[in-house]
């Protein structure tokens, strides 16, 4: 064998099972793509064509590379997990993006086609489409339905992959999930784990779908919020998003909605194996996500009253809940604009989305637990200059955190901000103004979709490089940076 | 004795000391007044009467507190020395600005006086004051000492005082200062490094001075500059700062002072006794900080050049270089409006300087020691993934880091940031845009002096509100953060 054919052998031998499984998932996916079919079916306004094109297109792909490589034995490693994550959400959302390249209604550029998808898949929600409330309806299920999948992924993701790739400190919830725990191969844990939350999770949107439509939505309306707001993703049927239904009682549904989708589906799983809702409070991450949605709140309610904004007190909480929720759950759907409101509130709700939901729950940012983990640490920091020779460890639920978690989480930090720093500049780089380029960047990398200045409603308008840069920041936010650091490190490729 | 008379004897036990060497330091302090008076009698432009006034009020009040507790014998004790080094800053800022106060030109505020004198000992060079090129002589010049006993101030607080105290995981340097190294006492300690570093400042100031009189400017510019330069504080005798001057060779004198400002003082001293210059590269700190300012510069020169903002490469390449180097080291100097720079450049250079230049030096920002442990950091997590279980030491100059000083420079990179974030939500909220605010906040947090916006030149016509905020932000800059914090807890006032 001459050496290039021993090369070859070596990386069909490992990569193999990679191509395999993405083949796999590849013909899934594209069976998704027939829903829109139906519904374009269903309502006879257009767009079938474009997706079941999209749906040979993909399920061929997905054949090709599953057909030569479905006898391949070796099961998906650890190391493999990384590979896997980051190429699900790349060639999915490029996949996922040839439906809406190839409408005709709305007509998008190649750039734009792949954002609103990538867009979908991360639960993001920021658009470059405006006239939302004219486009047929296959397009806009199709993005609801990007999200409500992607939200899947994402819960899979966090709850039974991450930890186990022990990415940013998350090996943390290592002993805390359904599904077999100490198994180090990944396959048999992701399928166990899959299917207990796929139950879940259909359940609680069938449940929140019923709320909209209670509250007063269309049929077709209550199911796209419903998978928008499970998923935290925040793409809207209507150009007002939410401030289209001008109802309280709609943003009620909307609240409860997106608090099912900030927290750890393992909490929910928990409190529905236990049948004991309390589960939620005694959890310290749920409990203090809540407790900071309530300040958080409180704080923006005062300043919309004292500053005049509003006159009646129940109507300023009630935007206030909303829109805190809204942004700091990383959903992103507006009842009004917001990014108005006086003062500091619409920087101070968007600095609120890096600490995002808790871990394990379908919203981007950095997560409740390590925010939790930081003030700790921070605290810890102050208390040992005043009692240098004190032990003090890092306790979480009554729970010694060991000193490789907090390191993870402080690289973690560190990383993500200098990520930030960097596409922000790049940004800057294209012409934006600073407001615009870092609200952008904090709307994508923490998942939350609109941003400041002029990316306030939607992204339509900036230039094609920071659309890709977004994407990339998109990814980076959804797969927790190190995911996607790690595949560019030479060290991951030698074996 | 009654409760309160024993709750009394023991403050008196512990704080008499307190006051003892603050009386001393305000003592010392008032005498620097008269330097001011000199210059008054020497271009007779006035302002004499509010420097002679201020020095009798501020020798009166150190008497004052030094006369009852001269004869206290008890030590300075580590935890004393948190409330000396805050203290030092606090009270002798708003005893500076009483001269800044009584003046009749310029006339100032309480506020705006103090903020100048805080700018001015902070070493940040933030200035509320125009029209500088009219002002009397003897304002000028304490401006600039202010600068200058700041400078000297931080030099023993960076290499004597915070390593004694931990604060950041300036441990790392304890071994490495000049003068007596286990006392656990710290009067000895800074009374010996003081000493030996007084010899240095004084003499490279004297180089400093000699280097921009030789490049031609006036006497008294010549020392104001230098003054400013190796405080790496920025105040300037000119509205136009050091552009005032239009001349390369004056840039390449301000270069070469700030880069003198910008390296540890400690290691000032090393190459010094050992006569050998080589030890400036062997240093990783150093070599560090001058690479990232040769990229940085590389980086900035391309872009001007390919901007066409200079159209001469020599020209741009020190125009780059002075900018880099003066908002890199946090002097703040200028030559040009470097704020209308095309693309990212101005946010790149305000970034840069949250890196700021060597510990033990007069600049402010974060440090490059810490830079460094927080990349090497980042990088071992991303590594950690690949290799989950290889233990991966941090080390620095050939030396582990102890776990103990990795902790403690994360904690201070997440207070670092949320103190930032907090500030800059209190600048919004008092109306300023957000590049005003957002780099308001990091001119003052890291010492650089001149921001973005609205106080890209000056400070003068912002909200008294923000004015005292940013004050707070200069002092948690130059007190390192958690010097100030730590005498905030609880925790610091039980004994
Ligand atoms: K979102
Ligand atoms: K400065």
């Amino acid at each position: 064998m001459s050496l290039s054919a021993i090369v070859r052998g070596r990386l069909n031998y490992y990569y193999a099972v990679v191509q395999r499984v993405l083949g796999l998932l590849l013909m899934i996916f594209s069976v998704s793509m027939l829903a829109p079919v139906v519904v374009a079916l269903i309502y006879g306004d257009g767009e079938m064509e474009a997706f079941i094109i999209g749906f040979f297109i993909t399920l061929a792909t997905g054949l090709a590379a599953w057909l030569p490589t479905r006898h391949v034995q070796r099961e998906l490693k650890i190391r493999d997990g990384f590979l896997v994550v980051v190429l699900f959400w790349m060639v999915l959302s490029l996949f996922g993006a040839i439906p809406l390249w190839l409408a005709t209604r709305p007509d998008m550029s190649f750039t734009d086609a792949t954002f609103e998808s990538v867009s979908g898949l991360t639960t993001t929600g920021a658009t470059v489409l405006t006239g939302l409330d004219t486009l047929p309806h296959a397009i806009l299920f199709w993005r609801v339905l990007l999200h409500w999948m992607g939200g899947m992924g994402i819960i899979v993701l966090a709850v039974a992959v991450l930890p186990m790739l022990g990415v940013g400190g998350m090996q943390l919830y290592r002993a805390e999930t359904p599904g077999p725990i100490k198994d180090s191969k990944l396959t048999p844990r992701i399928r166990e784990t899959a299917k207990a939350l796929w139950y879940l999770y259909v359940s609680l949107t069938a449940f929140c779908a019923l709320l909209f439509w209670a509250a007063g939505t269309t049929p077709f309306d209550a199911i796209s919020d419903a998978f928008s707001a499970i998923a935290t993703g925040g793409f809207s049927n209507h150009d007002l998003s939410l401030g289209y239904h001008d109802s309280p009682v709609i943003e009620l549904a909307a609240i409860v909605s997106m608090l099912i989708g900030a927290i750890s589906f393992g909490m929910h799983f928990s409190v529905w194996r236990s049948a004991n809702p309390l589960n939620y409070w005694r959890d310290s991450e749920t409990r203090t996500f809540l407790i900071m949605v309530v300040a958080a709140t409180a704080v923006t309610t005062i300043v919309l009253l004292a500053s005049g904004t509003y006159v009646d007190a129940p109507d300023a909480v009630i935007k206030a809940l909303f829109q805190v929720l809204s942004i700091g759950t990383t959903t992103g759907f507006t009842t009004t604009d917001y990014t108005i409101w006086p003062s500091f509130l619409p920087m101070f709700l968007l600095l609120g989305s890096f600490i995002g939901g808790c871990a394990g729950s379908t919203t981007g940012g950095m997560k409740v637990v390590r925010f939790i983990l930081l003030a700790k640490q921070g605290t810890r920091e102050i208390s040992r200059l005043v009692h240098p020779n004190a032990e003090i460890p890092i306790k979480m639920g009554g729970k010694v955190i060991p000193d490789r978690v907090v390191h993870a989480v402080w690289g973690f930090f560190s990383v993500y901000v200098t990520v930030f720093a960097v596409m922000f500049l790049i940004l800057l780089s294209t012409g934006l103004n600073e407001l615009t380029s870092f609200s952008a960047v904090a709307a994508t990398i923490n998942n939350v979709g609109p941003g400041l200045g002029a990316v306030a409603s939607n992204m339509a308008g900036i230039p094609k490089l920071a659309k890709w840069v977004l994407c990339m920041s998109m990814l980076l936010g959804r797969l927790e940076v190190f995911t996607l650091l790690v595949i560019l490190t030479p060290a991951f490729w030698r074996r």
